[in-house]
């Protein structure tokens, strides 16, 4: 079964029928359950790597077999080694390598022989190092595809994996178990964030190391990880996205179960560089990160500590049901710091019905503060944290929680986080807690953690993290978004880009792509040619007045230098008196012009300019824009962009969310724009680019937006096609 | 001395010549540094406040007497406890009150008569339980000027001084020794971020509580930590700044000898509203901390964590001495993490010198990134680390650097933190460290502590933490700015304030405005009044062609309707007709209309519009703002403001810093419009709403500007004073 998106698995396999089968997704099971283990290159050298992995392999509570091979044979913790693969007992499910790069293809070639399917690469020495390791590479992949091997790697940490007990690394901790999994493409970063996650009991289901991603790639975890039952978020550091489209489609299937949060590096200028330099890979740009985030459901991070922070929310805590969010606090200032961060982040605080004040008065001081954030003073003992909880929790507009508490003289930490989580538990709202402080709040969080309740040591971590869910939540909750329908005119783009490519051009002509914009529906200026005066009257009674009249010749370049342009023509006496004018004019100034007659164009109406335009990302494709014409977009920079092809909802939010909406809202007693027009617009351009990869690049500049119910229509549209 | 900035010290202190003296500065160091201190209200109940304050004192390092005070008499931890302060065997410099709020002003009279100058009030139930609080509050503070005793809090939670080794406070941990001075709007707050600090070994020099602020305000503290050789960065967590002029002349005096970083709560709308049920006070706007904190060369932190972040970096290593960052690192993705940061917070990696890369050649393997980010590779041991920052620090162009450190096989934590340590003291380059993970980089991280190198678990807080560090040392570094100089014709402005209150408005009317601003020497449209033909020749002569005429009648309202109103007059022949006309249709339309003449004015110059306004914070007093006129201003809100008076400097870099200012600079081929001329108008009006305080707010809206050189005219301009 092929699970490429573009369905070009035999290109990509070699086109060889059985190696077709291993880009199944349930093969990669023999990376995280294998029955058996061999570490082909374990050592009895407590310094190298091949010692490391093995005794990792060792010291866990995996159950199978590990098999250490070495030609060079003896005793490596206890376990006799065996000179090749093919000497064990029986065919291991995974190999874990780690000889010289160039031993590893004949190691590949062993496991083709034997049986072995999965292989992790951890050696270096490949791609990363120049022309000859690349080429090495090549070799691998040649050898793994023939044999139907899958890699992991080259030039990996190796992979973990909590529940089947397996670490496959040289990584020196061993996370405990969880439901984040983890997918690194820097193995340096993984075994720093491994190394805190045992430090702050983060536990994982797995973990995984990309390397240079020669076969099994982010696309490939996502697609496993959607079926692991053990998996509740999965969480990315990612450089580079090959594959951009099959990963947003694979991370959108992947949402509909668990979350997808992802910090992306080298996304600014600066940083691309450090990727060129790093990896060899190209990085996307931050746009293009942010529109493929939004179109799969993915949920940025902008930091690693952000990147755990709201892991541990979607792994410990259910999504809110709802909007409303209430503070309960035992302080004024962390309360304001946390009221500051919900505003920042435009989370909603729940306004409390009134019952739910008046049964918070039964159980609270009188100086108490009754609305949200709710204050139950720096006297508040446990017992009255859990029945404001509870109370709270009763409300239907509340839908979670963030618990703040700072240690006072009549705190009881410990006993607040057994109600928090008991509260929490019960009623089931989303609650996160805020235990300040460090030493007299250390039980109390460790409760929280073993009851599921994350605590954060400062609002603004907690209700960023509440902010990540609730957005996730609003997500989950929308209506899976069709791409607009819309049927093109297929064989006359097809024609336009062909026509140009014959004549050697990588753009399409203005009129070609007014063509090529008719043929998706797009507006455009209706015009025509009229050889003589009649047939001008006949085209301008077609078009409608008022309308342009230009002479039409091969010969005439610079129409307006010798008058041969004539604007608001408004009636049949006017175009006559024009057509004569301009025929005057040619016979006196270009007497030896060829003249066909005369161009009769509609007039463009008074309007809003705007610009929708596309751009091609190499990993993700067609991006459609969307901003003000003119100074917004050139000096303002105030677009914004979605993968195509896009919904009418993308559409209309689109338009709704650059700084400048109100413009087209209609602002100081102006008339609104014809925002219906623009969104149709944006949607026979997504469909367009969508339908022709050929095309590169497209600008629609101005776009001209009539009022309300006026319409839209394209002044000037240039499309690139691909040289 | 009195040393309130609106040198109304009698005033507010009473008019007692006596108690002018309590706000000398200096007499703040009994608070910090007392030979001796009692506990009134010391308690033997163990779950009592006073005795957690008296066990305290106790228990610090604190070498003078304390005595408990209990009117109940017995032992308390070992010490007799005296019936009052006046049976003490020496009079204390400082008096920590721990009794029923009832009960305080009469300690306070006890205070005055025994001589003690200075008292913590730690007692609730005052201002902020009601109206009967605050008035027990004022009897408290009248009381405390009679005897010129200074008062910190009440509802406070005391004070913490390690040097002196005083903790008077019912905090439960005592922070080591440390430059950090901490002032805290919120007690609970404090209490949290002891007990973190504690934890996360960060040293206080001081630690402040400041309640209900009756007395010692974040001034007070501000002006005596400017003086106090052990602090090194002042840390404030703000609510409310109640005398904000004299916060930020406080904070300016203090950022020349050491930073100041705060945390202000409240600011956005929602948290407001919690300030204000919290505190009773109204908290200044984002947009007034910010140009507050500007003008005053404050830090601000956007979160608890960024708070003391930057606290670390200040206290203990040296500001950057140029704007050139090097990153340095054993592995790729921190390094790239920290690229991005970089790029976001718009630090500058430096570029090395070509000397610099062939010296990193000679000691790094070949595989070495030698270009910034440096990545001396996975396998990098001590030695490495150590020799390459030695490398980096010698470069010109190098003056701090994010030392990234990922746990691998070869990594030697301690050893190179120990190098690094050596080096960033060597060498002097600011110095900041990421070592990643946790158990493995534990020792390491103490070590760098120990050594004054601080230490960020990931690479964005150390780059946002070096980013403050840089903007603090280029504002340092900056030529100190001086108000524009602009002398208006006060007198004339005092009469138009003055006619407009004498009539009863809160607005000075158009006509009066604009001589208001001619009074300061803002361009308005010239304009006169002629009674005649000949009159209205030399009038428009003398302003200039071309002018606009309308009718000058007190009975006309609607000048345009009877067509009053001539625009575009060219010269004398046209004016002359535009005479005649304008009295022509009034003797037609309006005959019985008392006419006085014609007004002549200049017609406006074509130009772009901008605005220039200035509105009045009740706390941080008159902020100028600019921005583009119309849609900028109203939908995409692109303004920007300073605290008044500006200096030339600012008002520049308030013209180049809108979001929109290259539609000044000129894009498209359009000139530069006149910056010159908008910096001089805003210098002015800065100028006159700084002389005169009953100018609560004016807009000039539409200032028209010209092209370069063409100057700017005031098209209209509204001013609003106090009621």
């Amino acid at each position: 079964m092929c699970v490429r998106a573009d369905g070009d698995c035999a290109v990509m396999l070699g086109r060889s029928p059985a190696s077709l089968l291993i880009r199944e997704v349930g093969v990669l099971e023999e990376f995280f359950t294998p029955r058996s283990v061999a570490v082909v290159g374990a050592s009895r050298d407590e310094t190298k790597v091949g010692h490391a992995v093995f005794a990792n392999l060792l010291a866990g509570a995996f159950e199978g077999p590990v098999y250490p091979v070495n030609p060079a044979g003896g005793v490596i913790l206890g376990h006799d080694a065996y000179a090749s693969l093919e000497d064990l007992p029986s065919v291991p499910d995974l190999a874990v390598i780690v000889v010289p790069a160039q031993r590893v293809p004949g190691v590949i070639e062993q496991c083709g022989r034997v049986g072995t399917k999965a292989a992790i690469v951890i050696s270096a020495g490949f791609r990363e190092t120049g022309p000859d390791g690349a080429a090495l590479e090549r070799e691998l992949m040649a050898l793994a595809r023939t044999h139907g091997v899958r890699i992991l790697g080259p030039n990996c940490l190796g992979l973990i994996s909590t529940r089947s007990g397996v670490n496959a690394s040289f990584a020196p901790v061993m996370p405990s178990v969880g439901s984040i999994s983890f997918l690194s493409q820097s193995g340096a970063l993984g075994t720093a964030i491994l190394d805190w996650a045992a430090g702050a009991g983060v536990g994982l289901a797995h973990f995984v190391s990309l390397g240079n991603k020669a076969d099994v790639s982010e696309v490939d975890l996502v697609r496993a990880w959607a079926e692991d039952e053990h998996t509740g978020v999965v969480v990315a550091y990612l450089e580079a996205i090959g594959e951009g489209r099959a990963f947003v489609e694979a991370v959108r299937d992947l949402v509909k179960r668990v979350p997808f949060v992802a910090l992306t590096a080298g996304s600014s200028d600066a940083g691309a560089r450090a990727v060129s330099s790093h990896t060899g890979s190209l990085a996307g740009s931050r746009v293009a990160y942010d529109a493929a985030f939004r179109a799969a459901g993915a949920i940025g991070a902008e930091s690693v500590e952000e990147l755990f922070d709201f892991a541990e929310g979607f792994a410990r805590q259910p999504l809110p049901s709802g909007a409303g969010t209430v503070i309960l606090t035992n302080a004024g200032g962390p309360a304001i710091l946390a009221t500051d961060a919900a505003e920042r982040h435009g989370l909603r605080l729940a306004s409390l019905e009134a019952a739910t004040v008046e049964a918070l008065r039964a159980v609270l001081p009188p100086a108490a503060a009754f609305y949200n954030p709710v204050d139950i003073l720096g006297d508040a003992d446990a017992t009255r944290y859990g029945a404001a909880l509870r109370i709270l929790a009763d409300d239907p507009g509340v839908h979670s929680a963030v618990v703040i508490l700072t240690p006072q003289a009549m705190t009881e930490p410990d006993e607040t986080a057994r109600l928090v989580v008991d509260a929490a538990n019960e009623t089931g709202i989303t609650t996160l807690a805020v235990f300040m402080g460090d030493q007299s709040v250390a039980r109390g969080r460790l409760i929280l953690k073993e009851g599921g309740v994350p605590n954060f040591p400062f609002p603004e971590r907690a209700v960023a993290t509440l902010n990540a869910m609730q957005q996730h939540a609003v997500q989950m909750a929308r209506p899976a978004a069709r791409a607009c329908a819309v049927s093109g005119d297929i064989a006359a783009v097809t024609e336009a880009i062909a026509h140009a490519r014959a004549a050697g051009r990588t753009f399409i002509t203005e009129a070609s792509a007014q063509r090529v914009a008719e043929a998706y529906g797009i507006p455009v200026p209706a015009s025509g040619l009229a050889a003589e005066a009649v047939a001008a009257r006949e085209l301008a009674a077609r078009i409608g007045y008022p309308v342009v009249m230009k002479v039409a010749s091969p010969d005439i370049l610079h129409k307006s230098d010798i008058g041969g342009i004539v604007l608001d023509i408004e009636d049949e006496a006017a175009l006559d008196a024009a057509y004569e004018t301009i025929m005057g004019r040619v016979a006196q100034r270009m007497p030896d012009a060829r003249v066909w007659g005369v161009t009769i164009q509609q007039q463009l109406p008074p309007g809003r300019e705007v610009i929708v335009g596309v751009n091609r990302d190499p990993s993700f494709g067609p991006m459609v824009m969307f901003g003000l014409g003119g100074v917004y977009v050139e000096v303002l920079k105030d677009v914004t962009f979605r993968l195509a092809p896009v919904s009418e909802a993308d559409a209309r939010e689109m338009v709704a969310e650059i700084r400048a909406a109100a413009l087209l809202r209609g602002v100081r007693g102006q008339q609104p724009a014809d925002i219906d027009a623009i969104v149709d617009v944006i949607c026979r351009v997504s469909a367009l680019v969508t339908d022709f990869e050929d095309i590169m690049e497209l600008d629609i500049n101005p776009l001209i937006v009539g009022d309300r119910g006026a319409g839209a229509i394209a002044a000037d549209i240039r499309i690139g096609i691909g040289g």
